[in-house]
């Protein structure tokens, strides 16, 4: 192997830049050369590549967002597209791809594997945590203290006031960064697309923690809970609550940014030096991750086909501490 | 005097909990003893007092939100609450009050001032910033480098995506907000309350700013300018720059918590102890203020009366800068 | 079991706060009633306690240091005032207690387990992460993110001047801390106590990085490192590096405090509960911690007398990716 | 006037990024084009040159440090390199030069001015803020706080111990960070250059400390103080303070670094923009400032020959406070 192409691909996440710049480093380190593609799969079909140098990658390791950017790509989504996107990488002699992303982005790298038989190594860089072969994501640490420092701003309006506060984090399929940063805020309740949540039984154990005294209430809600997220939520509860001035923050898009965690910046360097070491040696079409905090090496098809299990005991810690 | 009470009200803004301590510290060295009045005007209605003493403000200055707590008052605005709340204050042998909050703080003093002759210091806390007699308002600083730090967050994954994000941040009647963390962001386009903006300006101005390259791109809205805010702004302008996925993120309630900054806290601290000052001095009817550094009393009622006044130049420049 | 104690001793860590709270709800919601004692083993002995309620714990889960207070105890150090600490333990009726802090914590409440049969539960809470039986300890997570921090600012300022900067770290014994940091903040060396350092070899590398081109360079070096820490090396280095202006930082204290992490805050709820449990369950003279995402039970002996560790994989990657 | 060059020198402040994208566009708004000078007078006498356009300063305004990096010149001392730096200028066909630093930067500036007659206008940048002729200088407001951010931590875990800390800021010269810090964070003693600080007073001022009650307790010490700095003062302190283990925390260059608070990145881009357009009118061998809000001009050499007073209000206030 002598030249290898890194991309970053789907939704952002703290901490692909410190991949990038661990696959590039130890690429070069093995006198492998490295383009990188900007935008993705778009990039990969539009033949944007850039020379990676070991100085292309300083300065970054502490940066949010992605140097090489990302785009989604309906091109890449025909044959055609994917076609073409082969060509290019085999004209600048490209013989094996390391793809930073989530479940997506490990779909079209299959693809590419499958069609093709291009060599393909995944590297999971999503905050969602929502991927099977690792114990967590790159970004998935930073977006949780994200939450949880905007919450701790929101809990000082929130106790100042005695109110009942809605807060949505991020997770459309997954209840990772909820119940997490439920616990580290202590919420009131914590609303997840894992467990049956109905109005009633929130508006129910609401009033239960009412019942008990005057005070502020927290309760967290995943943006993909079965109410329907924190605004839904709130129109269907707020004739029950009147008197303490519901108030909802949606946390949105400033969890996908920032500077990565320490965390996320160590398992970032692991995971995308480990990357080019399993293309040097030999494997393909599969994602490295660390479970156990060792480094491990997963079939690509399964980090998606297999759902990742939310840890429960969590669920039942959260009820008795809040 | 003997004996004052100290109170906060309206919207808490960090550095509340600063200006409290340096009333609570100022009145103590001056054999002055002091009530703290919790939940507002409410609290005043309702006896809730609490006696306050050197510790009951120690490693308090860092803290946001409020200790005392803050309320809306629906019993206040009648004639007969306010003469319960002088009931109370008479029955604890109050002298004088310090109010610290926003411009309904300070008709509520006045009311207090006018009906029944009670001595009032105003201090003003509000991130808003709209109150006229003081250059800033405690909490605006902070409040802002919240939001910049917040933007700074949404622009990693706009600048990764090339996307179009609109962001709202508070400001009701004023765009004191708007217009430095616009600048401070380096925002495309500001929107304000104090100029007017319509759908098609916005629409041209981002024309322009798509036409010279492909890149990210930042709108700062204030809540209350004329095109309805960060959401209905979208919803107007989503068919023409759908290849931008145009994002929104609604700042909200982040912006009043958190841990004062360095220069709320300095302000508060002087506007706490000079409001005893003012009321040790004779004063009354006044509000505290800073103006070109210099502590200045201005009648309560210019406070919210006189309009305080953008600096216009900064939106010219913001204009040459983005 | 009707009534427990909880303490913390020994150097505060960021997190500290959230294993009392923890331990204190998980006790009252199993019917027993927990007082809190002051001042660690020193505020045993001078009956320093307190009665810890459901409220005493509210709105502490985000603060560093511990409302507990932390001291050391000469008088413990002598039976005598073992002696009289189980006295006044016997005199408020409790049966059992929850020691939260590091090594010298847990000797202590072996000898009292020992000398007088006390049931003693350990909780893993120092910034150094140097106890066996768990995979990370109560606190060294935030450390390590308000290290990088620091070092982000600071290279900040070496990159603007082309600096060598000695940055020192927390680490007498262990240089967790400073391992992770200097791959997070992409160091160009690292300095611990579990490797050799010799001077010599340090100018040797230095020299190295230097010759590839002008730039700047950051040393992270551990408090316990054999080069006697980041001033006494800067000492023997200084004439060999006279044109790169070194510069030296000892972040110092500042590591210990600060709002807990998300990932400290989880895993202090988790142990804090957990070692209440393990009183209710029969257990003692054990310290609860998390080994590979499960709560795992140790004897307290083996946290101190097995030497926890490094990861000298992450060593090995340092040198690859600076 | 149809190019100009723009450089940064002496120590970097957080906001000099602002300060140079705020130069740069004004000055290509208005058609004049950008010479970046890298590393200071010492890369003007090596003609390290870069050209600045539009997109050279993107995404730079919230970075600390100095994109066109900065260093110290022995060689510019001398008229043989400002000559030297002379011809570089005039080869380039530069017209006149922006200089962000602080008085070293402005005096080099000056002698450029009267021995060759080069237009040169200054930017304020340092975070000491001791130059006349502006409220503030650019970084002055993140020093601040960065210093109480590490501050705070140093109080978490001062107060879990009740310990005596000895914390010294950055003011060779001057005591502004110092003082304004001391508030904001609470401090019990502040000692400065401009006041006279004798151990004996400060002995004194701890003695009633401490004898009111058990306590932590907070000493801010500018590095510039009569008594030598907070490592000196501890060592003649510590037999008298035994008890209350005292402890020393240099902040050091953290202090530096970092993104700049929105008040900096606002001032800096006023600033930036206010030099060109004085050069844009003709004004020579002035700094720009911000006096009171409203931009002023004041004569070079005024600068620094005129000493800037300390508030000494804030002085007596801190007393009372703490």
């Amino acid at each position: 192997m002598k030249r290898i192409a890194v991309f970053t691909s789907g939704g952002d996440s703290p901490g692909m830049n410190a991949a990038v710049r661990a696959a590039v480093r130890t690429a070069l380190s093995n006198d492998i050369t490295v383009a990188g593609i900007r935008y993705g799969y778009q990039g990969m079909i539009d033949n944007d590549f850039v020379e990676m140098e070991d100085h292309s990658v300083s300065n970054i390791i502490q940066r949010g967002g992605t140097i090489l950017k990302s785009a989604r790509s309906k091109d890449f989504r025909e044959y055609e597209g994917r076609k073409k996107a082969i060509e290019n990488l085999k004209a600048d002699n490209i013989d094996a791809i390391v793809a930073i992303g989530g479940d997506g982005t490990f779909r079209g790298a299959t693809e590419l594997y499958q069609e093709f038989g291009l060599p393909v190594v995944g590297v999971p860089g999503t905050i969602d945590n929502d991927l099977s072969g690792t114990d967590e994501t790159i970004g998935y640490d930073t977006a949780m203290n994200t939450a949880i420092d905007a919450i701790d701003k929101i809990r000082d309006t929130a106790d100042a006031h005695e109110r009942l506060f809605l807060v949505e984090v991020m997770g459309r399929e997954a209840g990772f960064i909820a119940l997490e940063t439920g616990i580290a805020t202590g919420a009131e309740l914590i609303l997840l697309p894992e467990a049956v949540s109905r109005v009633d039984d929130v508006r129910e154990s609401l009033n239960e923690v009412f019942k008990v005294q005057r005070r502020s209430s927290l309760v967290i809600v995943a943006e993909g809970d079965e109410t329907g997220g924190a605004i839904k939520l709130a129109e269907n509860l707020k004739d029950d609550f009147e008197k303490y001035e519901m108030r909802v923050s949606v946390l949105g898009h400033i969890q996908r940014g920032g500077a990565p965690t320490s965390r996320d910046r160590v398992l970032a360097s692991r995971l995308g030096s480990a990357a080019v070491q399993a293309l040097v040696d030999g494997h393909s079409s599969i994602m490295v991750g660390v479970v156990n905090n060792k480094l491990k090496l997963t079939p690509m098809k399964n980090t998606w086909s297999k759902k990742k299990s939310l840890n429960y005991e969590l669920l039942e810690l959260a009820k008795v501490l809040s």
